[in-house]
């Protein structure tokens, strides 16, 4: 039984504690917050669970195996070592952490230590994210052209980070799971428009090889919730639409035809073909549930989590690289190769 | 009584002569196409209207006062040139010319000789740029944000020009149209996905003074047909949505609050308000007829055209920087001075 | 080579007369209106097309073998018993008729001088209407449950006709061909809003053998256009929505589930499936191309139209069952058996 | 402080605990339910709150000066008489009753006893319902022509009651409050298509004075989910789609013209008029806290509630009439004057 001890009652903490409560090997032990009050609600409502004040306090606790670190981003990094060198296993929500050296770092450690370090990319474990894994693994999709990505809405300014370490990292961490490959460049160009305030909408482009573009619009200053994904490959096309209740992936049977006219060898028609339409069904699982349990999963196992310490460090190199490309006006940047083997 | 020659009886041709067969002022008196089969059609249609195999014939009809050019792009300069050389006026196809010298020296040659000179934007002539016009123009919107706009589809490929030129010709010209500035820098990344064909997908990002943002996706490879364009500004929010037949254009009360507390003077909290969604009606005319009418009406009345080779100009001059960008890995470009007074 | 000549050239007229004349093994040869301006429009259009100003004066013609009817609903029958007694097929716009009676006379007229006589149920010919004929036909959708459809819109009232014979004909005429049986009873409710004028909503219920019952929800006075129909089966449910211009129909693999618990002899648990829902693929022909050509095929080849004078026949029954149900406030009224012999 | 005994923590029971529990002015002191299970839920969210097996323990709590009953219809009679027996105000779920002469009889008890009694008809206290009864109330939408209403998917079969008393109580809670009137009859068609099963689809249609209409189409097995309810007016027309999670509440300015040309006295030309469409912001609060703070006022300050036992009895009345109508193949049933006063 991996005794899970949770950092952070305040936005998403809440959510952690319900579903770590409900895994399979795994239990809620404790709750860490500064705040008294929302501590006190903790007991009311898991009487069994422990409640601290401090972190140094929870890592003590022998019955604390793993870690989920629910912090504003800039305490992950300190939160999350200090609980790797406690000999703790740790879930830290994304983004990962503040620099690719604070992750590099964490992985390091992870390893040396044979803890298990996972990064909650939540969306990575959706019903229709795995889907649209599936149609593009097995290959229904083709070679894949490219993906285009739009995150608008009317939302709370963070006075911290840019709309894009907000709103992006969710997309990153989609495109990271959904491709399997690394970019070449990234380009960013972001504009701020309450004075004093980090970029409320941004646009960035991921270069990768054999002409594949990804492209992202993140928008705090929308008048319309826009969560719309194109992922066009050569055989079929999917729109991922996420505000759709009844029907958020389909899939196209659509392209583009050459016609290899003898005659004309100069000059080619390009035609295109329009078939089906087909909205796969999607299971009605909360992915958080999921991936609670594959986080367990993992630490029983001794397993690599899906969504590990590596996937979380490309994600922050790609926001590092796109924040360099804002800064200069959009001049696109190179991304270190993050991955050994393309998959 | 103003005589119309159209050049050119193809696919926007026939739209042509239909509408400035009905302007008060004016009439179609001659039609010139090489293709025998088409100038039969239009002997059928219309049997007072005379027929034409040569442009230079019909130049020479001393009936013909105006010609309409809509054949391709690269023929633009040469049959306009010749027309204003004839002493005629000239009604032109979208895009303008090929390039910003190809315009501008048609537009001396028209200043010179006193004729109307006119680019058909038929985009800025619709009820439903109209009505945006008017709110920005009236200050309703407020200190404008940013421009953005999505036209994608799965559509023709075009042999001869990128997709820059066939559609983002249509979201400049209503762009250039409702900001009435000129951008200071383009940028745009584009790719090829059929090997030898010009890019068929482009992202195009113009910057303005005073951090305002426009952000153009044009796509001939996408599964599904969106033609949305966002206009933000500080007051309220305007969504155009083209393929929504009922309500092309709603005006949303939101925008952004800035809690000016005294106690936390170093921290301002931005929040935001929503209020009312307003669709105002639009009247239901083509917007052709409409444009037609103004280009007899400004040679009547020898006013300016709404789109006139000046905004045809500026059109070419931002796809000229485009392009240019295109080919340096999305670097921004800068536009030329357009403008001699701002609006 | 089949002679069509069409009587009236108002609103629908022209459609007919341009389909007409690009089906094979036909033409049009005359046309046939009292207002003199409109067949100016006909002999600038079409200069080989003979025009008359009396129905009588083209039923002489030698060239005309069949005629096309497309005049307001109280002449179809004078029109079309003239032209069968002239020995013409015979072409007529929907309703068929304004009583049984008189659709009964034309049949028999028809069927005794072996002509053909076809009603211009347009939309049994379009390709959604098709494919969903397809899904019954085969099966796919087993057993049927229900039809329920819904056409309103804010509309021009008719003044001669309440809304059902303007628009519930169209609804009605789509049930017959896809159910392919006849309803036992038909109930109607309808109100008319405007003193003095017919009905400008009304609802029609239509009671079949095995629980198999149809709706319909037409009306002249809705803010908005709704063109949607569900049909649902016990294997698979449809929705043909004809103002999704991309996606018409989509077929949901949803259904019932009978859960037998041997225990629960007298309680049967009901649960529900859902699968994936199917967008088809949908030619993109014109509905009247297609029946044009089908009417001069069935003349040349003696076959039976899909939608003969019986077809026409059984929607003007139920029509003037459900006139008879919505003055006897919404009593059912029986349908009398129209189909010898049942699909 | 009014203490609230809540009896029923099944489904919806846990919710009036939530919102009972925040109410001004009132406080959950009880809970009631026969399953020892939920009862241990309660005792760990809320351990202050005292939990009883029975309904007669719970009753004889003096601390418990109201209850709230959310268990299965058939028990509302027998558990509210008890209550009111007791000298408890009572809150119970809907439908109200079974029949409408239990609903009579819980009114008798509470007027003699002077206690409050209230029927959670939810809806009622929606901001988008309660915008639209603005909207009626203050005339904005002229006089009423009708009422349509659709809410259909594929839902739960419930074995003891039809879709009508499961469905169409929503939407007949809701007409009752916007009209403010009653119908003369109703009228009503179901089909089972589950052998054994009440009806699990349902049209109902009610006639009020001046030729409004009202008609609800209710259905637990359709593909796709629908809650549209049209409310049209001779000035203005409302589309409350429940399902839009942005703007629920629309309002078209449009209507009928009547062309009154003296010339032609005997023929009225019925035009239309198009003007803009307006979605009012609708506040975002949870109806069930605005309810049940509603019912704890009513109580303290002795005033009637919104949906008081009339307004429950009023509904069960239009379910009765439309279950016998049903039974009658349809046939309109008169509904018993409710009203004493009309609005």
């Amino acid at each position: 039984m991996i005794g899970v001890g949770v950092i952070g009652y305040g936005y998403w903490g809440p959510n952690l504690v319900r579903n770590f409560a409900q895994v399979n090997g795994g239990a809620v032990v404790a709750v860490c917050d500064a705040n008294e009050k929302r501590l006190e609600v903790v007991e009311k409502l898991y009487p069994a669970v422990a409640t601290y004040r401090t972190v140094d306090e929870m890592l003590a606790d022998p019955a604390v195996d793993a870690v989920a670190i629910a912090t504003p981003v800039s305490s992950h990094f300190p939160l999350a070592e200090a609980a790797l060198l406690a000999g703790k296993h740790v879930f830290v929500e994304k983004p990962f952490t503040r620099t690719s050296a604070e992750g590099e770092r964490l992985i390091e450690l992870a390893t040396d230590a044979g803890l298990t370090l996972m990064v909650d990319h939540t969306f990575i474990y959706t019903s229709a994210v795995r889907k649209i894994h599936e149609l593009i693994t097995t290959g229904q999709l083709g070679q894949l052209h490219y993906y285009d990505s739009v995150r608008v809405n009317l939302g709370l300014f963070q006075s911290d980070v840019s709309v894009m370490w907000d709103l992006a990292v969710h997309d990153l961490s989609i495109m990271d799971f959904l491709l399997g490959i690394d970019p070449i460049t990234v380009a960013a160009t972001g504009v701020a428009h309450v004075a004093g305030q980090p970029e409320n909408m941004a646009y960035i482009t991921c270069m990768f090889p054999d002409n594949l573009i990804a492209h992202f619009h993140v928008n705090w200053l929308a008048p319309v919730k826009v969560r719309q994904t194109l992922v066009c490959g050569s055989e079929k096309m999917v729109v991922f639409d996420d505000v759709d209740m009844s029907e958020k992936v389909k899939v196209y049977d659509k392209g583009v035809i050459l016609d290899e006219d003898p005659r004309e060898v100069y000059q080619k028609h390009v035609g295109y073909r329009t078939g089906d339409m087909w909205a796969p069904r999607l299971d009605n699982v909360e992915a958080l549930a999921l991936e609670t349990q594959h986080f367990v999963d993992c630490i029983v196992d001794g397993t690599t989590p899906d969504s590990d310490g590596h996937a979380g460090l490309r994600v922050v190199r790609i926001l590092e690289a796109a924040q360099e490309s804002m800064t200069h006006n959009g001049l696109p940047v190179e991304v270190p190769k993050m991955r050994t083997v393309a998959r």
